[in-house]
């Protein structure tokens, strides 16, 4: 096997593709940043094709959002992340042409990503209006050593000249007011942002301001050692320039590094303009593009030790694996201030809001194999829990939080509250992944300091949405009315199974947790004024929680009258009105059963104990059948029980159509942003699916089966401070301890022990 | 008694109010147009607080709406009533000093609107800045001869001076561009008119266009007989001008008449701009004041000896009363293409929209009393046939009509959906009142020509609106998902009561007539495509219509899950939080039980026979305990069925706290127009509720029981052609056949024969 090659994105094993789904797919970020792989001639210049921007995880602005009838706690301003001014960009002047004034002919030769380093490195033909021809080589990566970095390296070559050729980079000025025209709600409205730039330490400083937000970035320039320049003014702009004779056949080199320092608002630390600069001043200065390079492969080298899988037998799906999980590496914020935006940092969709399934979707992954990045992941919800707080007393809950369904700051900022403030689940979902995670690590110091508090406050949430209910139906149970399950095809339901479900786990874990700190560290319980009397209330509404299920169809119901509305005739639709809530009104969908998404089936998924075999089944079949998978977050789960109701062939082509989602563009709008909770249910798809890693007791447990068409899956995971590393071949499973404490474990819920030295092999059959 | 008194409203016997009721409650209009009792001298000069206004029924401009998040099938723009320049506007010259360029102190001495003859007296006193003072009378109406036309005589005397005066009236060139910031949804926000005025047929004319809805109003103004002018130029504006030699203690009057033409687009018929005018000079010339209000006068006096209701042993309750049926018959449209908006013609609030408050709540007036206006409201709905065909369609629903939840033009124009579009029982409601119109009338034609196919293409949504249930709750039943009901406190809800049973209605008359119509027009049903498959399906989901009941509290219930929600802590809940929609976020009102309006109880109104005595009083105690009434359409069906259940105070009590709402502004907002469907409860709670009227069988019913407090009570309306007058007095009734045919009726649901020479005296204990 040619290991390299799966770590290779190569332009030309891509299917072809537009300009712009070519800069989403080779987007270089470090989870701070994110860089779109632009035509670096493009600039602000609409002549080109594409959509160049430098996404900075957190830094928004504000748009006020606008309703035709304003009600009391809706959301009353939108958080769009900026697109900030594309470092690529670069100006040439030859025969006393600019490329920014005069567009020069940009042909796109070659791209290749290096996923194993983080390398991309972009070859374009460039000819000037008067008809001089180079070839411009970038190489470029996203510091993993240096958060703050972007390090970009041009190489020009004269193709049909000898001759002078100026360079100049500057930042540049742009005035973005570029109102989005697109139907499509899901693309994101721009934002309106101020630049200036100035020399301050010697280097040449953008500072940019959101109008509205009052968020400040600064990005300072550096030319590196390897061919140093002196920054000078040029049209009133502080600039970098320099002319080189260029030799038929010969290249010329010179490389820049971008120090972004975004000081995050929810840091409190103030730092001065001077000071940014002089710092960045001092952390670039005589450093050379090998070095900065070395620093940062190091770090990705480590991700891989950490989080690889191996995949044998399928070199293009191995490749879309890794292509996948490198971009959740690039794309998760790590500073505790932000999390993991829908399309990462690639792009300007969803408008770079966080939303539930960073932690249903992508958290798992880090839980298991970066913990310290899930962590911090976790840590951006702790820091927005005033706003919670507030959220929830400004919607009439008078206790606990409520998380909004989509935001950067902290605050709501959903304009349609059916399909958004409704999804009220988010609670229970981020309680969930902070469970997941201490059990995952042992991480007890997170869960005293931080994660306890969380999942009371959601905990407390639950017991003052929901209610004890009188009515016939319902009479004696715990029942939560009016809140929209993960499937936006139905909003505003009584007792969704899902979320009825997750709240009584939200409520259970506050319940469980309680036991185990009420000896070890009873001052926290006093701190978060946690009694006996609430946690019996807790436990209560937990045994007591209303689940819906039809006796007449033996399967869970997805609401109190999900089943009394007629099917939605999937087959004589036609193609072309899917996805449905781009073609037809909401109520319209409302009005029938239709599934934009898995919802009660994620419970048989999390919750596996909850039911037999036989009720999977019928769970399974009923919801398949009315499942569109208008989200790209639906199959990855329906293919994870396919896997456990053995049905190999379906569970297969599920995760075929989920792992090469962006790389193919099957949805049409990566060029928008990659689809990163996708992404992370690859990951949940290989491990929880086909190896069949989970929770058991204390430790974990293994049901692997792989599908014929592969050879091998190899993984690692970290499991209470020890690393794992599982090989699955299609006899024989190898399960090795690499690191730490020997552990029982289970294999197929059988109880075995797992020791350094000791190689367990277990035949599938 | 008094009798003139309680014609008059006379600004001394309000309670204290600002500038902007007063311009409201006097608003003088004729279903075509109202003008608002503005102070005369204000035009757009915002140094005073009022807000003039001219506004013509079906006038309007269209806005585009905005949301977040931009669904398909969403209302794309808001159809907003043209606030057009005020035709009382004058200027005075005094002094070389114009009124309209330094404004002069205008005092508001007295108002009295004679509902007798529909003319208002307006007294100013009025001081230059060159302190000479004069007082200003105007006498104006809306003429109800021609509906063209609004009438005014300005009389000036010197109260300080002796000296020259000089009058000037143009058609203000007014560009209206004001932005309403209210945050309260209901008051309306401003359109954008371009106006231009010129000189034709001699008369000064002003043409407005709207900008987006591209309609067109032609203005024509001509100074009365009484003191002709010939129209100049001035300021480069067609205008009359005139200067007065005021004496001291001497009045100068002078009359205009302003032709307001609005070619409806509806109407099809296109004139002409120059045949307009012309028209309007014909109309005009040599016309006087006197001439022109005695031919309205006439009108008025009519409409008195129709719809008068004379109520004895409370003078101010019987001028409430007669001030409520005035601005109905002001409000509305008589041309076949307008209804009646939410807020008469009286203020831009609602946004001159038509909603199912036409129907239910005003109609029934005019149904018995001006059978002729009620048939061309009626026809407004028949005209807008083709846009809510055009809108089901939109909504999925692959049969029959969706009438919008609030249009002008017949296209939907709500902006939040549950509680708009969803409020889909405005079909039903519909179908209601043309039901009640022929039963009333016997009006054959109308059903054959329009009603009938209303009610068929009404009938035909619920059928594939509606569905057959299969699940365990509601098997076998014929169940409609996924609508609002009348309360907007919830929303999009299942099987809502009144929704289900109004549908079921819809049927069951679509059946009915079919019966009647089978035999003597079945070439109406071949044009209507209409078979007996197709009335077999309406029969049985009219049978089989699910409504749903709490059998543990042996309520109707609201819709299916009503019953299980926490009811809202009215008594807790600060009286400044009302009304609940500006103060909560709309999910956390509908996590509640509680009733912002009447909403399942209005079937026990609507529908008497449904229920013994026993099951409404269950229904209205229960509702009544969780209703808040912050519709103004709440507080009537309370009362006629506290009345039906022989709660003499509770009848009394709603009715007094409805009747008075405008004149004494007790909701607070007046100022933005009128109530004008409370207006119709008036005549409802009287009728329906203290006389007891009602269908039964092929005749009518009179149940009349009269509050305590009253000496008599007085109406007359029309049955089949017959105008019977009705005299309820503390121990008898009187029933008076007064024109027309002998007929039985029922009192007390016994059966009687009422003859013209016959006066019916029943004892009513």
């Amino acid at each position: 096997m040619d290991e390299n090659n799966t770590f290779q994105i190569h332009l030309q094993k891509l299917a072809h593709q537009d300009e712009k789904t070519f800069e989403t797919i080779y987007t270089l970020g470090n989870g701070h940043f994110g860089v779109r792989a632009s035509n670096p001639l493009q600039g602000n210049n609409s002549h080109y094709p594409g959509q160049p921007g430098l996404f900075v995880n957190g830094f928004y602005d504000l748009t006020q959002l606008s309703y035709g009838e304003n009600y009391s706690g809706y959301a009353q301003n939108s958080q769009t992340i900026c697109e900030v001014p594309d470092p690529r960009f670069i100006i040439f002047e030859v025969d006393g042409v600019r490329s920014d004034e005069t567009p020069y002919n940009v042909r796109l030769v070659d791209k290749n990503l290096d996923m194993r380093t983080g390398v991309l490195m972009d070859i374009f033909d460039v000819k000037t209006p008067t008809n001089k021809q180079f070839r411009l080589t970038l190489q470029s990566f996203a510091s993993h050593a240096d958060k703050h970095l972007f390090v970009i390296r041009y190489s020009v070559s004269a193709l049909n000249f000898t001759g002078p050729i100026t360079i100049i980079k500057q930042h540049p000025y742009i005035k973005q007011q570029i109102q989005s025209n697109t139907t499509d709600m899901r693309a994101a409205q721009r934002q309106t942002v101020l630049d200036r730039t100035f020399i301050q330490s010697k280097l040449p400083i953008m500072m940019i301001s959101t109008r509205k937000s009052q968020l400040a970035l600064i990005v300072a320039q550096q030319a590196l050692s390897d061919n140093p320049m002196h920054v000078t003014m040029l049209d009133d702009l502080p600039s970098y320039s320099k002319t080189f004779d260029l030799t038929q056949g010969m290249t010329q080199s010179f490389s820049f590094a971008y120090a972004i320092s975004y000081p995050h608002p929810l840091l409190k630390a103030t730092l001065s303009q001077p000071a940014i600069a002089a710092s960045a001043e001092k952390r670039l200065a005589n450093k050379s593009f090998k070095q900065l390079l070395d620093d940062s492969a190091a770090k990705v080298n480590q991700f891989w030790k950490n989080s690889d899988i191996e995949l044998t037998g399928d070199d293009a799906l191995a490749k879309g694996i890794r292509f996948n999980l490198f971009h959740l590496y690039q794309a998760a914020g790590g500073d505790g201030m932000t999390s993991i935006p829908a399309k990462g940092l690639t792009g300007p969709g969803y408008e770079g809001h966080f939303f539930w399934d960073a932690e249903m979707f992508m958290l798992p992954f880090f839980t298991y194999t970066e913990p310290q990045m899930a962590r911090q992941l976790l840590l951006y919800r702790y820091h927005t829990l005033p706003q919670a707080q507030h959220r929830a007393r400004e919607m009439g809950v008078h206790n606990g939080v409520m998380f909004p369904w989509r935001t950067i700051n902290g605050e709501e900022s959903s304009s349609y509250y059916p399909a958004g403030t409704a999804q009220v689940h988010i609670n229970a979902d981020i309680a969930y992944a902070i469970d997941t995670y201490v059990r995952v690590t042992g991480d007890t110091d997170f869960l005293m300091d931080y994660g306890y508090e969380i999942i009371v406050k959601t905990a407390r949430f639950w017991l003052a949405y929901g209610h004890w209910a009188t009515d016939d139906a319902h009479a004696g149970k715990f029942v939560i009315n009016d809140v929209t399950g993960p499937d936006e095809y139905t909003a505003m339901v009584s007792n969704n199974y899902f979320t009825n479900r997750m709240a009584q786990n939200n409520l259970s874990i506050a319940v469980k947790y309680f036991n185990q700190i009420k000896h070890s560290h009873p001052e926290k319980l006093v701190e978060l004024n946690v009694t006996d009397e609430e946690i019996a209330q807790f436990n209560h509404a937990a045994d007591e929680m209303y689940l819906p299920y039809d006796e007449k169809l033996k399967i869970k119901k997805q609401d109190d009258l999900s089943t009394s509305k007629p099917v939605w005739p999937i087959k004589e639709t036609p193609r072309n009105l899917f996805p449905l809530l781009l073609h037809f009104h909401p109520m319209t969908i409302y009005h029938y059963q239709v599934n934009k998404q898995a919802d009660t089936v994620m419970t048989d998924c999390l919750f596996p104990k909850d039911q037999d075999e036989a009720q999977l089944k019928r769970d399974f079949d009923y919801y398949e059948a009315i499942t569109v998978h208008d989200s790209s977050l639906s199959r990855a789960i329906f293919g994870i029980l396919a896997h456990r109701l053995h049905h190999a062939d379906d569970a297969y082509d599920y995760f075929m159509q989920t792992v090469m989602m962006d790389l193919s563009n099957s949805q049409g709008n990566t060029g928008d942003g990659i689809h990163a909770a996708n992404m992370g249910s690859t990951w949940l798809s290989l491990i929880y699916g086909f190896a069949g890693l989970g929770l058991e007791k204390e430790s974990f447990n293994l049901s692997p089966e792989l599908p014929a068409a592969w050879n091998s899956l190899r993984f690692r995971f970290w499991f209470h401070g020890r690393q794992i590393e599982i090989t699955i071949t299609q006899p024989a499973v190898s399960i090795k301890l690499l690191s730490g404490q020997p552990l029982q474990f289970y294999f197929k819920h059988k109880p075995f022990k797992l020791t350094k030295d000791h190689l367990v092999n277990q035949y599938l059959k």
